[in-house]
């Protein structure tokens, strides 16, 4: 099992597996971020309260050599980061391995999703690819705070393999078939929590969030029907429980970075005050783009893109909203 | 329009009416409330940061005046009262009047929804029964914050009317015909949301508030199906929306209440400590009644019933609930 990413979910799902697997593949950009991990005991960057046994770990800084050493490889790393991690498992040999994507975004410029592209253009086949999802705050898990994941697999032998792997004493697992929704639901909550956030630091009370929240979910519903007919329950936990957890949770780097434009700041001073990606940012764009394509309509999703890209004051662009809302 | 009940979604409501109406009907236990209403231009007991014109208000202490005074009634008490207040109405001329149900509960003892009691035991016809609902707590309305309200009734023209009798700049109103849905959700979003603050309480995070809610949701709808079934989109703000304004505000007592249980307090305790009631504490005895007669199965509700009714002790109960979640 390899890890391809190393921020604060890497470094969560790392604890997970760790406690189901006597050892893990983890690569870092960085000698220098291995050494010190080494030293310290925990990931220098993210979770520092999580310390591992570093014996149990298997370092990499070469992603073709962690693809060559691992049978199922995890994508989990910040959107921004996509495109060039894509580029390197292009040089690896996927013959055989399984890819599981926990990467919240879509890649950007091509704006397709990670199992599309991880098919299209590397040609593993739709069985050799996972997604897996679900509410969970990497904070949470460092806390050992009971939590569930879903794992979306059309192969369900494998989803349940996997299933396994992730499973524990705090950890819940599900599985299901929908990648795409998985996927998409992944992504779709980022957008929908900044616009969250947005309404909050505009002043806008629990009643209206609750409003904005069930509009949310079934605009989530509808796209997502519309790209990939499925049977779905879009109130499972996947869905609409890692909606709930971002745009409700303290924890939720998309919400902060949506109150302080709700407040009044700049996207580029909000992002300036922000020292973490907030990935809706990008998610917003991605979908904007795959949205023309599908001729869907998502007006909380366009809200929050004209006001990222467009300039429209949150004031005109929410108050447009309100009007559309039941 | 008349308001039977004084409390304060009934000191809300009767705000948003007089912004639309000249003048309302409005019922109070208490000569002596009613005299310090309008000595201080606002109800004594509840929302007092709420001044009202009282030279618009019609004051009654009588149940069956304000009937025959009101072409429409709205009921309006908190639910320990509703058997009081039912015995009331009995006594009135009923003939060509219309009830909008606004109490969030069952009819205890009974256990059976407030339209059905109408319906059966007063011979209301099922079109003069109306049933109001939404993400709306009182304190928000009285900050004059965005809310949205849905009014049901078999009659679309009738639920119309009411609805232009609601809309104003701070208040936006749907209309559907789901008056059992709208009414079971309201009880149950009290329930849920105590199970919220039980789980609060005892430390479980985010990560698992939003499982609980997403599992919440399924069971809604699933017994609202089981109980009539209609096309309800169970994401819609009068079922969604209010269970997650109830089940994560600040506002909600049901959640507070919740809350000092997971924490340790006795029921009893709990209660003392509370000033006002906590709706979901007798929806939890009613709705339990209830799915035993469709033979339902609710297991977050009757984990609820559990902890207050059989002295399960939360850790129990809830252990066992989180073995069922998805």
């Amino acid at each position: 099992m390899g890890l391809l990413g190393s921020g604060s979910w890497a470094t969560a799902l790392a604890k997970i597996l760790l406690q189901n697997a006597d050892e893990i593949n983890w690569y870092f950009r960085f000698k220098d971020t291995v050494k010190q991990f080494i030293q310290g005991g925990h990931n220098p960057g993210y979770l520092s309260s999580v310390n591992f046994e570093t014996d149990r770990i298997n370092f990499y800084t070469d992603v073709e050599e962690l693809i060559e050493n691992s049978d199922t490889i995890i994508l989990i790393t910040p959107s921004p980061y996509v495109r060039n991690l894509l580029s390197k498992i292009k040089k690896a040999n996927t013959k055989g391995k399984f890819f599981l994507n926990a990467i919240k975004g879509i890649v950007p410029e091509d704006n397709v999703l990670i199992s599309d592209y991880l098919h299209d253009n590397l040609k593993i086949p739709v069985d050799y690819i996972g997604a897996i999802g679900g509410p969970c705050h990497a904070e949470e898990v460092a806390m050992d705070r009971l939590s569930y994941l879903t794992i979306a697999c059309s192969d369900k032998q494998k989803a349940e393999q996997l299933k396994n792997c992730v499973a524990s004493k705090n950890i819940r697992c599900s599985i299901n078939t929908d990648v795409v929704g998985v996927e998409y639901a992944s992504v779709l909550k980022n957008v929908y929590a900044i616009a969250s956030g947005i309404c909050s630091g505009m002043k806008y009370g629990d009643n209206f969030q609750a409003v904005l929240i069930s509009n949310a979910v079934r605009e989530m519903k509808d796209f997502v029907d519309m790209v990939q007919k499925e049977e779905r329950e879009i109130a499972d936990s996947v869905y609409l429980g890692d909606l709930l957890v971002t745009a409700y949770s303290r924890f939720s780097r998309n919400r902060t970075f949506g109150s302080m434009i709700g407040k009044g700041y700049s996207v580029k001073q909000a992002q300036l005050e922000m020292e973490m990606v907030a990935e809706g940012y990008y998610g917003a764009k991605c979908v904007h783009e795959v949205s023309k394509r599908f001729k869907a309509n998502l007006p909380i999703m366009e809200a929050v893109y004209k006001i990222l890209y467009e300039k429209v004051s949150p004031k005109e662009a929410i108050a447009d909203l309100t009007k559309q809302f039941i």
